[in-house]
């Protein structure tokens, strides 16, 4: 262990070398420092630390209890031995742990640590050069090589004599002790095995010269989230349509007669639109029609009446007890609860009134509604993020959240993040995480790419993906294969949603029952969290508002429903699919994902394997819904553990079927009106 | 232009808020910063600051009078219009340039800079919500709908009050003029027309809220070199092998016989290894062997005698007025004088007694000499860079660099810098190229690709590199692809060698005339920057020391003779070529290289184009040196300007001969025994 003064020293001088390396306002500076202080002899080169982002400057994601490597490439000139460490330490300790890092080859250190905590780690790498060792090494090549080795005995107890003098307390002895023997050690055999002894080396390194240890110019910070964070499997349904009686509007109590079915299909995340009173100025009517009729619901998202605004509860939902009644059932149901965030407001919203100065006026004296001209939302008053007062502002969003956290809630679905301030983000979230690091967040934002990997990098738990327009067997292979091979790995945690109450793919609607089905394998299988807006899913609707991508009688803007005691295909499938991704620890995580080659563009294959190479798993979907497909999969065989014409077993988890299968070339045809697709395991030795 | 006191100001705020994002280590400082100062109010993201090397951290590097890209990733949340400004400036200078950026599509703004002075510029980016211009833009769209405009027009004045009340000077009349005409427009149409008038957006720009610009994190430094840093031919020379009549030590003075041979074959640098008085003791004999014999000359990489070291030149070369004539005359040839830079020590080195802190010494009273156990290179001392007396030896070797470049030197080939201390070469070279912009450093470093990536970040201009040993398409294929288009195109800038004294490459011994050839097109083509160790190579001596890579009877320990009047062809081909890259700018730089896909993995295929693409060759080499090779090869028709099918004339740089070619495919045959690649001209119409 380091104490954290001698890494912070180290940290604070690095840091003003690194700072005049990085803006190059102050080479003279520089040049001074560099000549007064004791960085000048420090012989190593520490760079590309990872896990980071950016460079440091957002935190890298994971998960507890998840091993965790941790790298850097390294390297001192010349050819003498270094030795290189991590040090890493939860935000909050005050000690670092020193972890040994070991060469992989092209001057790549690595190691595994097993984060056991939640909350913000820090990562620090060291090295040094190793001259004892480097002593210890060339004594023995010299040795063997029968060269003379006086001298280098004598160079070695020269190390040693100054390592002695500067030894303090109980380490002083064995070191002279060692001297002592190695002096008079008869022959050169003898004096060979005395010098290369591990214990000395290790007692030396004790008495190291601290001014020769270089230290990584970054310190990453690495967020350690609960496990739900990369594996969920979320359900999103309308609580106003859970009542079983025709035209009742639904309520949180109707809510708990649902949560055995839900749980019995094995979602864990149960997501509500807003829950929130609903505007009632400006209200928008059924298939977002500008006037409201008498009787109509209005849009969740246009939150606010003078009942009360983002703290309170729609009245026809039920009370807070009804809802903390609910969050507790769907907890001992094993589903939590996850509540949107939506952060705007209705005309009619109480802090319209209260913080004028939170919002924009326009010049005839009404708030300046939400607008992408000539669209106008009028239903839906952005809040002003440029105000003066946005100290204020931001400290009111924040309380928003800290009442529902108090109130049980620990996912939160953010609506349309990348409308509001990036800024507020990075400090709202750094904020509810280090007093609340169970908190989930997923960022809605079907938006540009850089505006999407932004919100990741900011904080965001978890994103929405394009995952929802890729269709075919290249989009899905490039797109996943960026999001878990490049930078995106360490921050960007994709939720797959085959659709969402805004969009209805036309792939749905043209591909039916049999592409619901497809899609939702696809979804379960390619990314270990996924989400469907449940019911409509289930029952395949999937009429458009004609010409666009959006369910007609949208339940967004009205209430609906459900027969709740009907069990689609579709919804069986669910079933299947989510007991196989509890039961096989490879589909409980993302970036393990390796695509096969096929010899048919309509058949998509892909490796899962967990960390321990147990759970093996290909997966192999027909991408055409209207046909039987049929292909020779070449399955890397690395990936899969066998060897070239090995023989092996795969079982089916969806069907139960077994196969005999053989090295890497196998054939499958997959009809879509059965079944779409196989998620085959590969039988382990017993 | 903006002052340095304003982007000092948003430079230190953002630094506080950087270093905070960056270290972690003060959270809470962070947060409270963010709510004490005006950043909050900033919507703005801007990351990915292109050209720059591990995030700023090291100089990108470019050349004088070229155009520059200057590029960023911006966007703000929301539908807002934005604005971006590159800020440039030469670091001596106090005031910014602006450039403004213009969007590309996926949030990437960009320009293009050409800096016309060498030294070290900077680069900042900012970027704010054009509010005026937003609102200009809503109100023709919302006035083209069909929309009530009233209000539009109304919170546009509103705007413009705001500003006016803010703005300075003559600027306030202007704005108060437009505000007027826009409140007495007659009708809808006639009040757009007004609103959208130009001239005044661009006046209330100059009223902007300073408080909501944001400024990019990192401040890259982009290094401008004079024109040879990147276009370069090298030819080496042992100048004590200049001498013509056989036994006799050449000379300075020899040498200048032999400019107008080395001027006419097109080279326009001429490296001499170390021209140092070289050490009797150790000194070793022909072949390397550790003993010399009378009248043996010794390696010219041990240097230092009693005479003198590394500002003393070997007696037997000349006087320092001879190597002066030699620069000059050279220079008038159009040749530079490039010299060797060997930092290390002879035993008789005068600094050994002068300086005896700068060395290691052993337990025999000795000093230690360099090794890589079990072997030793006891001629050679290197310095200890992790001494207490740093500073002096640091100071002494910049002295070294300082004392020749003041005596006409402006290009040093550093031998081995990847032995000495990387700190050292990082504030050595910026210290000389501060005060010397024209100075280039090679780094002749074969070894491991971090180690050779750092230096080149740390500021040598040209790298050695692994082209030596890359020989099949695909080897050439992938690496060229890896220099010039990752992060490394940004600072390393490659200089080719088929051949060094130290390494004589297999194929080049067993591929004969032939492949001397085909690597001298090679090395001449794929880079802009090339070089031969000469008289061997044009003479094609190819006889290794048994079981090694390198040549028997080598010129690094003993005096040759060579026949300076005998022209060979492989010396006939080097001043061809030398030739064509003269008179073609698509030549004259490195990243400009598109690979084009042939039939036969025999022959390789690419495209340079300047920026103009006036001049786009087609290059085209049979890498076999014993077979005549037939490939069709399929180029890309974009990178060469044509149409499918369209009908073209090329011209063989190298024969003259002339080829009707039609669209992609064409077809080519080579034979390595009369030219083995074809450099073609695509004729621009007149």
């Amino acid at each position: 262990m380091y104490s954290s003064f001698a890494v912070g020293m180290n940290f604070i001088i690095n840091f003003i070398l690194g700072f005049c390396a990085g803006c190059k306002l102050f080479t003279y500076l520089k040049t001074f420092t560099a000549m007064i202080n004791v960085a000048g002899r420090r012989r190593i080169v520490i760079n590309n630390v990872m896990p980071s982002v950016e460079g440091g400057r957002y935190p890298a994601k994971t998960i507890v209890n998840q091993p965790l490597r941790l790298s850097a490439n390294i390297f001192a000139d010349g050819h003498e031995l270094i030795e290189c460490v991590a040090l890493i330490k939860h935000k909050t300790d005050k000690l670092w742990v020193t972890l040994p890092l070991l060469p992989e080859g092209n001057d790549v250190w690595a190691t595994t640590f097993i984060p056991d905590r939640l909350g913000m780690y820090q990562l620090l790498v060291q090295a040094w050069i190793d001259h004892f060792g480097t002593w210890q090494h060339g004594l023995v090549k010299k040795f063997n090589a029968g060269q003379d080795i006086d001298t280098e005995i004598k160079n070695g107890l020269l190390i040693a004599e100054q390592a002695a003098a500067k030894a303090v307390g109980k380490n002083k002895i064995p070191i002279a002790d060692w001297i002592e023997e190695l002096r008079s050690a008869t022959g050169h055999s003898e004096a060979v095995a005395i010098a290369t002894n591990v214990e000395i080396g290790l007692l030396l390194a004790k008495s190291r010269d601290k001014a020769l240890i270089t230290t990584s110019h970054i310190t990453p910070e690495i967020e350690v989230e609960r496990e739900r964070a990369l594996f969920s499997t979320w359900y999103e349904l309308f609580p106003r349509s859970a009542a079983a009686a025709e035209g009742t509007h639904g309520s949180f109590k109707d809510m708990l007669r649902l949560l055995p079915r839900i749980s019995r299909m094995g979602f864990d995340v149960l997501y509500l639109p807003p829950i929130h009173p609903i505007g009632e100025l400006k209200r928008k009517g059924r298939n977002n029609s500008l006037t409201a009729a008498e009787g109509d619901h209005g849009s969740p998202w246009a939150i606010g009446t003078k009942e009360g605004g983002h703290k309170a509860l729609h009245p026809e939902l039920g009370t807070i007890d009804d809802f903390k009644l609910l969050i507790n059932t769907a907890q001992q149901a094993g589903i939590e609860i996850a509540m949107d965030i939506a952060f705007q407001c209705a005309p009619d919203h109480p802090y319209v009134a209260e913080h004028p100065e939170w919002f924009k006026w326009r010049a005839d004296g009404t708030v300046q509604y939400a607008e992408n001209p000539p669209k106008r939302y009028e239903d839906i008053l952005p809040f002003n993020f440029e105000t003066e007062a946005w100290q204020s502002l931001w400290v009111e969003l924040r309380s928003i959240m800290e009442y529902w956290i108090e109130r049980g809630i620990e996912i939160f679905r953010v609506d349309n993040p990348h409308t509001k301030s990036f800024m507020f983000w990075e400090w709202a979230i750094r904020e509810i995480k280090t007093k609340y690091p169970r908190i989930i967040f997923l960022a809605e934002a079907f938006t540009r790419p850089r505006v999407m990997e932004q919100l990741a990098k900011l904080g965001f738990t978890q994103s929405y993906t394009y995952f929802t327009w890729r269709n075919t067997r290249r989009e899905l292979e490039d797109y996943i294969t960026e999001l878990t091979t490049s930078e995106l790995k360490y921050y960007f945690r994709p939720n797959l949603w085959p659709n969402t109450p805004d969009i209805l793919p036309p792939e749905l609607t043209t591909g039916g029952e049999n592409n619901h089905i497809i899609r939702l394998l696809l979804a379960a299988t390619l990314s270990s969290s996924y989400g469907i807006y449940g019911p409509v899913y289930e029952m395949c609707l999937r009429e458009p508002i004609q010409g666009k991508e959006e369910y007609i009688d949208n339940e967004k803007y009205q209430v609906w429903q459900w027969d709740w005691d009907t069990w689609t295909k579709t919804g069986e499938i669910a079933e299947r699919i989510n007991r196989v991704r509890k039961e096989n620890p490879a589909l409980q995580t993302t970036n393990n994902i390796q695509f096969a080659a096929t010899d048919n563009d309509n058949i998509i294959c892909y490796i899962k394997a967990d960390e321990s190479r147990r759970n093996v798993l290909i997966i192999v979907v027909n991408l055409d819904p209207f046909n039987t497909q049929n292909a020779v999969v070449n399955l890397p065989l690395q990936a899969i553990g066998k060897e070239p014409g090995e023989r092996y077993q795969v079982e089916d988890l969806l069907s139960g079927d077994i196969f005999e299968w053989t090295g890497a070339h196998n054939y499958v045809s997959l009809n879509p009106y059965e079944l779409p697709a196989h998620i085959l395991r590969i039988q382990q030795p017993q």
